[in-house]
């Protein structure tokens, strides 16, 4: 089958020509999303109304789920109170939740007036969980089934009761004092002897999470266990809830959306990039570029000292070599926070491993800070021996003698070549083989506070290897061009 | 409950006690990649055998699976060829097929003569597909039912055939002429009519990927109608395979840190950072580092023209703030670039929306390059008036006015102080503004050529964003400085 598309003039016609007959036909065959993100681009939100008239609300519940913000906010102000019930008694209460959380407070009170009573108590209850924590993604309808019965009647209920449940999938059990004593996953049900007692086939060697924990957290138990869906308990051990593996695609997703914009300086985005507006986007970039600058000051004050010391004003063209570096130290010590941010993410180790990893860095930096500098030490003399940067101390006349111009290098000229490239080059080495060894203890040091090292990190970084070059280069240089006069 | 925690002496000790009943017991409560973990740090990868002995083989399948590849390794040199065929056969395909990669020649041999002759030509043919393919990530243990069947009569099929597939949550429905015509959720089969032909039940509305897809396209429909599993076809359109959700996950976060990685110049690594020995480490460093040094030539060129030009000759000073404009503007480009990578990673746009993206990008572009050039220009007046840079050729006597030491500023320290500050501000603001340009351009071209756009696209806009910058820089100093005199 080749997937269906639907454009947006395509459904604006249909409702236009009010083609009820199609118009049902679509809601049948393509996907709720695609339908959503067709209509989500219609510009006169009143004729979207129509659907909601003529389509079944089991199949419009999603699709307004997945409608745009906006649209879903003017859809609510347009439609009658008795419409409006019909959409919220399809959708899943977590989707619900989700939804009451992005409108304004006049239409949650609108929304919240069409429920009926009991679900209320459960959506105000969700709405008071912290954001991004087990409690805020999880849905209140699962099903819970006692140890005592058989397969048999594990089915029956589950066709009695399961239909408006997120998932039966993972079926929970509890024993008479409702304490959670295993999972079952709908297969094994399916596969067992009709008379067989569920209590032989649950799982016994389930995991939970509890209902603060960070959505990061349950990710990473679902990931680890291959759940479909995991149980969500309070401090009391009680089961409240469920996350599913749906749910956590999203999280994954976005923790590492925001773990890319942490590492380059972007405060994460509470929306999707298209959806949130300029000002909005600029005020996430704007604090870290400004923040980075100020903590530049010290690059610029050890930078302004460096220039009038006496080896810079004799050399003055190790000056065109700081941008390099500065980005090199950078670049090596940002490889190294990239890797450290992702590994505490996906809890490949956490900061209590800080030995194995530090000591497995060293040697990476050692290699890595060697090769580059080996090379480094080549491409230098390369570059004054093509004129790319030139001693302006060392002019013949009004040329500096370069491999095109004819002009021989006497011992003079390469013995200042090497004491330059020799410069950069080990300043070079130790501002690899620094960067890299503090872009491990900072992430390592944050993250064992318990503060996001993607944020912190990344700016402390640059600045203190800056700093830390600076010096250095002045240190080497002063040595290698006095010492050696 | 509280999750059952194991160590590997705990484990290690119950082999060595010959403990049957414990370790048996283990396998049922503990989850299988805990125990993993906590075997693969036993030395003696012999005692292992022990465990693969003792369990009966339904619960070591997954066990295996989740061990370190150097211990699978070792285990399948020690065992002998029936216990090996044992473990073959509980395993799922995709699995035995993604063992089978890492493993050396000779063990691969070795496994394919004891799984049985039809399976070997399954293996080999999942072997053939492209790594990050639908085909390398997807099963053929699936289970595909005729769309002639009651609901009864496929809960029968599913009840004997079922088993040994890696899922029935959902199944597929193919019609006489083997085409795919829906797919069927197993709770849709659970809630219907026993009599009810599964042609009414199924889902009409679904997608499939091709066996030669990428598997961030897999990962991206899954997510995207919230699949559990998603049919994998070949070009005649015959279903050849399935990918599960469980598999997308790791997908979703491989996907993520190969873009983290990659934004941070390292080449992606293929295993785990804690598994990858340093020396292949530093080889996944050094080629960027090195591309990014040769690439600052041309602003170590740039830079080494421009200082020994005349209005860098009389403001030396200007030379301090070098690291700040190309730190700033690269930061500034940066943020674009994460925002780039992860919108088309995600399929928020494509490069074909180039306009909608450019046009809100050139908005935030201006908000944040106008913002951060202010601030920078107030910030850098402070600068110069607290001494923390020094205008060398403004000294009166051998020190410089600053508010520390009582000097007053004259009109000529100040229009000089505000020259300065106004060269590098606008500078700043030319920089930062060109650099989310380009950084808009760079990766949506690299992405509409299929190229990665996270590997390519951040080296050349440092160096691009940094020459522009000194260049920019050279013409605003000599315009302000020659100007205003």
């Amino acid at each position: 089958m080749e997937n269906e598309l639907i454009s947006t003039e395509q459904i604006e016609q249909l409702i236009d020509q009010k083609n009820v007959k199609e118009i049902r036909r679509l809601f049948e065959v393509v996907p709720s999303i695609d339908l959503a993100e067709a209509c989500s681009d219609i510009e006169d939100t009143k004729k979207l109304v129509f659907i909601f008239k003529t389509v079944k609300s089991e199949y419009t519940a999603e699709f307004f789920t997945e409608l745009n913000s906006d649209v879903k906010e003017e859809l609510i102000t347009l439609m009658s109170d008795s419409e409006l019930a019909d959409i919220l008694e399809s959708q899943f209460t977590d989707d619900l939740v989700d939804d009451l959380e992005e409108l304004p407070a006049n239409l949650v009170s609108r929304v919240l007036k069409n429920v009926p009573k009991e679900r209320r108590a459960t959506i105000n209850r969700l709405l008071n969980y912290k954001e991004n924590t087990a409690g805020s993604i999880m849905t209140t309808e699962f099903l819970c089934l006692v140890d005592s019965l058989t397969a048999d009647e594990a089915i029956k209920i589950i066709r009695d009761r399961g239909k408006d449940k997120e998932t039966v999938y993972t079926l929970f059990i509890i024993d008479k004092q409702r304490n959670l004593v295993g999972t079952l996953d709908l297969d094994d049900l399916i596969f067992a002897k009709g008379d067989e007692p569920i209590k032989e086939i649950m799982n016994k060697d389930f995991v939970t999470v509890h209902v603060d924990d960070d959505q990061e957290e349950v990710a990473n138990v679902v990931k680890r266990y291959d759940l479909n869906a995991v149980a969500v308990v309070n401090k009391d051990n009680r089961l409240v809830g469920v996350v599913t593996v749906d749910d956590i695609v999203d999280v994954i997703e976005q923790e590492a959306t925001e773990d890319v914009q942490a590492l380059s300086h972007v405060t994460p985005l509470e929306d999707s990039y298209l959806e949130t507006p300029s000002y909005k986007m600029a005020w996430k970039c704007i604090p870290w570029i400004i923040v980075l600058l100020i903590l530049g000051t010290f690059t610029t004050m050890a930078l302004d000292k460096i220039e009038k010391t006496a080896v810079f004003a004799i050399v003055p063209v190790l000056i065109a070599f700081v941008p390099t570096l500065m980005d090199t130290g950078g670049n090596s010590g940002g490889q190294t926070i990239a890797l450290m941010i992702r590994g505490l993410a996906t809890k490949e180790f956490e900061p209590r491993d800080f030995f194995k990893v530090i000591s497995k860095e060293a040697l990476t930096a050692l290699i890595v800070s060697s090769a580059i500098s080996v090379f480094a030490f080549l491409w230098f003399i390369m570059e004054q021996y093509t004129g790319i940067v030139t001693n302006s101390e060392l002019m013949v006349g009004d040329t500096f003698p370069t491999i095109w111009n004819g002009l021989c290098w006497t011992s003079e000229f390469f013995m200042n070549a090497v004491k330059v490239a020799g410069t950069v080059a080990l300043t070079l080495f130790a501002g690899s083989f620094i960067s890299k060894i503090i872009a491990v203890c900072l992430p390592l040091g944050v993250a064992a506070i318990k503060k996001d090292p993607a944020i912190v990190a990344q700016p402390l970084l640059t600045t203190i290897v800056d700093v830390i070059s600076l010096i250095s280069y002045l240190g080497i240089a002063s040595l290698l061009f006095t010492m050696f006069h």
